[in-house]
């Protein structure tokens, strides 16, 4: 009988989450009912997100409860199936949880191309990051061409898609990212106009040095200090995206507000919040302009691929609060 | 010779302006030359707007020189013409500025009707306080019927039409005010369906008893504390409108940002600022429509006229920033 490891969360986590605030559990990998299929997971996608889902409290989705398998999106491969829609064999993405097998009843469980592009691509640029990059981007941003695209976390899975799609849109665009590598990545790679590194220099003034009529469109991943410096900086009608605060996540103290929020009015300029989740009737729209522009060398991506296992997976997730992680963080089983 | 009494920004205030801000200055009344018009100014407004236009630094409108007049907002009659759209006895608003007699190039420069109604109206509800409540809800906040409209600072001069305006639309309507008198007068005169009395109450509290499915908008007035209240308590796709943050602009320390900010994430919700002289093509389509109103008994409005003329300017400014005017605070000169 084959087992199914998973981890489990143990404790709501005060900051940074510790070792013991997951448990690991074993029990048999169980066999799929009529209209479900039973998934062998491969790769698991770490997202800075997870970290908001392990609070308690009303968000833009249910919190992981206490002893239950801590969500994930993952990849895999279907290896029973009662489902005519799967097959055994097929690869396919989903939200499978932390485990090393899932049962799904098909919900959210999507095929994926493995012709087209490595499995792990899937939980990247044409995964969950890809798309909130995509809608946040376009949808919100509205970027025009010519105008000054911001980008925290240039680097970061989300952060280097808008990256290059502001590029595919004729935008300027501005990275903000920590240290060296990633800065030439951001630069290199993603094409950035501008790159500045927060880690050895003044986002406020780098700012202002590649921003000299100021940011139309600012795609914000980290809060904090760095929201507040682009605040300070944005043109008439900016536009800000609020997709994220990873700088805010493992706050023991509480949140830091944006103190130049006034600059909103001040610029007659919006802040707005996005979930990528409520654009899932559009992924397949997303998905396919996004695989255009891979195949048309538009849209470079980089992954992390973590080989540690399962047990590795409480360490893996605090790379992305380190900034450790350089590209999409994926944890292989 | 008559002589035109002024009162000048004498320093940038640092903190609530003190007299020794201003100086008093006397000089002859000037002549108008050709094209221009001479004011006999009747009656100026205090807005919290002031505040800011004391500061330096770049903002959504040059700040006053140290030197210059203090600007304002009047009303008052044309007693010498040179231009040939107003004759002397014509009733006229404009930024004519904290003095008694103003020379103006007719730019911005209004004729109104004081048959309609009193000359102070233009400076109230037909006038700049008006005209931020009409675009600010209308064009920002978007309210539709049976939508939960919450209005801070709602007895003051825009927020008292912001209530009836979204009353108006079919709105439900929250007003947020200090002291039992003026909640009285937000409930009876304005029609709001609840009223938190922000100095006796716990607004939190208030606005989870009176807002059970969410705030769907937000017109905030005031910033701080009841603007991170609210978004606590906003609605999916909830629209906050920042039209001011009357309880920031005296800080001495640096303006409270606002730490609940993520839930316009996890309410895919927007906050957009606004600066009411953008919409100056359609002062008039929007004065017509409020005419109307008023016409139909719908629009009710409330003045605070102070009698002591331009030497209480100072004083009569404060009253804004303490909360102790009633009704939209005009002084008369």
């Amino acid at each position: 009988m084959t087992t199914n490891r998973q981890v489990r969360l143990a404790a709501r986590p005060m900051g940074l989450p510790k070792r013991t605030d997951w448990s690991f559990t074993e029990e048999p990998v169980g066999q799929p009912a009529e209209g479900q299929v039973l998934v062998k997971v491969s790769h698991i996608s770490l997202d800075p997100a997870m970290r908001g889902w392990m609070n308690e409290g009303k968000s833009y989705i249910a919190p992981v409860e206490i002893g239950a398998v801590m969500r994930a999106g993952g990849v895999g491969e279907v290896v029973a199936s009662r489902h005519p829609g799967f097959a055994v064999g097929d690869a396919v993405g989903g939200n499978f949880g932390v485990q090393q097998y899932a049962i799904s009843d098909a919900k959210g469980l999507r095929k994926v191309d493995t012709k087209f592009a490595p499995l792990t691509t899937y939980l990247g640029v044409l995964g969950m990051p890809g798309m909130t990059a995509y809608f946040g981007l376009l949808d919100i941003g509205k970027p025009q061409p010519g105008e000054t695209v911001v980008v925290s976390g240039a680097a970061g899975a989300v952060g280097a898609v808008v990256c290059q799609i502001a590029k595919i849109k004729g935008c300027r665009v501005v990275g903000i990212a920590g240290g060296t590598d990633k800065c030439k990545y951001v630069r290199e790679a993603l094409g950035a106009d501008a790159v500045i590194d927060y880690k050895s220099e003044d986002v406020k003034a780098g700012l202002k040095k590649h921003c000299p009529d100021g940011i139309h469109v600012y795609f914000d991943n980290v809060g904090g200090e760095i929201l507040d410096a682009c605040l300070a900086r944005i043109a008439l009608h900016a536009r800000i995206v609020i997709c994220g605060a990873i700088s805010q996540y493992n706050n023991t103290t509480p949140v830091k507000g944006p103190a130049n929020y006034l600059s909103l009015l001040v610029n007659r300029a919006s802040m707005t919040g996005m979930v990528v989740f409520d654009n899932a009737a559009r992924y397949g729209e997303a998905a396919k302009e996004m695989a255009g522009w891979m195949a048309a060398g538009k849209l470079a991506h980089k992954e992390d691929v973590v080989t540690g296992g399962i047990d590795a997976f409480p360490e893996t997730l605090l790379m992305l609060f380190k900034g450790e992680n350089f590209g999409k963080l994926v944890l292989a089983f």
